[in-house]
C-alpha cells in the first residue's frame, strides 16, 4: 500500500510543514521505502519530483522540503510497491496533458486483475494498477468530451462513474487535478483538514516539528489538506465519506 | 535564443560533468537567465526538472548538478525568453506519452507567425512556439501511426518531414527523445563529440573544471554529447549538418 498527501488552496501556499511529516512515514515512522513524488502546480505550469529511494533518506525529498513552493494544488505520493517493480515508470504521481492542461493523479490501493483492454488516447508507460486506471479515467472523460466543453458537474459525473467502476476491483483512494480544480476518491482511508482563520499551532504526529500558522498565515488564506491518515496530533482531522467523487476549490471541499 | 544540451550513451551515464558548464551559461557567462530544465530517461522511467529561475543563481540546479543520475538519454535546456512569458508552462523540456512511451522535447530557435488551426491528439498547455511545434510534431507522428507500429527509419521520415517545415517559419535546432532513441535536428548551431575509449581528459570552457574520463570509465563506455556550442574547450566537437534529422542511438550518431 502507499500513502496519499494532496493540499488545495485558496491562495498560493508552501507544503512544507506538511510534507515533512509525510517523508517521515517513507521508511522512519511507517514502511513506504519504494519511491515517492510529489507535483506541484504553478499556474498552468507543473513541476514534479520523483524518486526510487525511500522519501525518509532521500536527498531530493530533503530539498524540496527546504524548498517553499508556492502552489494552489500540490499532489504527493510514497509508495510501497505491490504491483509493478520498484522503478521510475511506476513511481507517481502520474501525469497526462488533456485539453492544453497537466492533469496529475496519485492513488493507493490494490486493484487486482484489473485490465484494460485498449487505450484510445492515453497509455501506460508503466506496469502498475494505478496508471492503468488513471490512463482508463482520462480516456473516458476524453471519450466523453473530446474538446473538455463540459461544467465541472459533468466533469464529477464522469469521475464518479469511472471510481466506482474502478473500486469493484478493490481499494481506489485517489487525488487528481487539472490545475484549477482537485478531485477526492475514498474507499478506505483519507482525512482532510480545511485551515482558515482565525489560525492555530498545528503539531506533527511523525516528527517534534510545531508550527504556528497565526504567524505565516494572512486572514484570507484558506487550504485544505488531504491525508491516507491525519499528519497532525491536535488538529480535528475529518474522515472523509466512501465512494463519492469530491471537488475541492479555492482551498475548500465544495460538495462534502 | 535559448541553449540545448543533449546526451545519448551507450551505458547509463551521468551529465554531471556537462551539467556543471552548461549551466553557467545560464546568468554567469551569458545571458540565458528565463529559467531551465533538465530530463532524465531511466528505463521506460523519465523524471524532469524545472525551474524558472536562472541557471547559474537555481538552488535545484545546484542539486541536479551534484546528483550524479544514470541515464541513457538526457535533454537539458536554458532559456532566453522571447516568445511567451517566463513561467512555468514555459520551461523545456516538453514532455507528452505517445504509445505508453514518455516523449521529451527541447527547441532553440524561434518560429514567428507560426501557429497549428487545430491539435488532434496533443494541444499546447503554455504559449510558447516551441510546444507548439512539439504537439505538432507528435500530432503528425500518431496521424501517421495511431499504433507505433513503425521503424525507426519511417520514424525518421515523418520528424524529417515535420522539422523541415517548421523550420520554414525560422530557427528549428531540436532534440527529441522516446527513451529508446534521441532525435536531433539543426537549422543554425549545435556541435556533437562523441567520446569513447580511449578516453581522455576534457576541460570545461565555461568553467575551470577538468575531468579525467580515463579514471570514470570503462572501456565499453561510449557517449555523445551535443550542446548549441561546444562545452569544452581540449576536444574536436564537430558542426551537424543542416537540415538532417539525425538519429542517436548506443551513443553514436547513427545516420550522421
Amino acid at each position: 500500500m502507499c500513502e496519499l498527501l494532496g493540499m488545495n488552496c485558496f491562495t498560493p501556499t508552501d507544503i512544507c510543514f506538511s510534507f515533512t511529516g509525510f517523508v517521515k512515514r517513507g521508511g522512519i515512522t511507517d514502511e513506504h521505502t519504494d519511491g515517492w513524488g510529489i507535483s506541484f502546480y504553478e499556474d498552468h505550469g507543473l513541476r514534479t519530483f520523483l524518486d526510487t529511494l525511500p522519501a525518509a533518506r532521500s536527498k531530493l525529498a530533503a530539498v524540496v522540503r527546504e524548498y517553499p513552493i508556492k502552489s494552489l494544488h500540490v499532489l504527493a505520493h510514497i509508495r510501497k510497491a505491490n504491483i509493478g517493480a520498484v522503478a521510475l515508470r511506476n513511481t507517481q504521481p502520474f501525469c497526462r496533458e488533456m485539453w492544453g492542461r497537466y492533469w496529475s493523479y496519485i492513488h493507493n490501493g490494490d486493484l487486482y486483475d484489473y485490465r484494460e483492454k485498449a487505450y484510445s488516447y492515453y497509455t501506460p508507460v508503466g506496469d502498475t494498477d494505478s496508471e492503468a486506471a488513471f490512463c482508463a479515467i482520462l480516456n473516458a472523460v476524453k471519450d466523453q468530451f473530446p474538446a473538455g466543453d463540459c461544467t465541472n458537474q459533468q466533469l464529477l459525473e464522469v469521475l464518479q462513474q469511472q471510481a466506482d467502476y474502478l473500486s469493484q476491483y478493490g481499494i481506489f483512494n485517489a487525488m487528481l487535478s487539472d490545475g484549477r480544480s482537485m478531485f477526492v476518491y475514498k474507499t478506505t482511508h483519507l482525512s482532510a483538514i480545511t485551515r482558515a482563520h482565525p489560525f492555530a499551532v498545528a503539531q506533527l504526529k511523525d516528527e517534534s516539528v510545531t508550527i504556528d500558522f497565526t504567524q505565516v498565515t494572512q486572514s484570507t488564506d484558506k487550504v485544505t489538506v488531504i491525508a491516507t491518515h491525519p499528519l497532525t496530533t491536535n488538529e480535528r482531522w475529518i474522515d472523509l465519506p466512501c465512494n463519492k467523487m469530491l471537488l475541492l476549490q479555492g482551498g475548500a471541499i465544495v460538495n462534502l
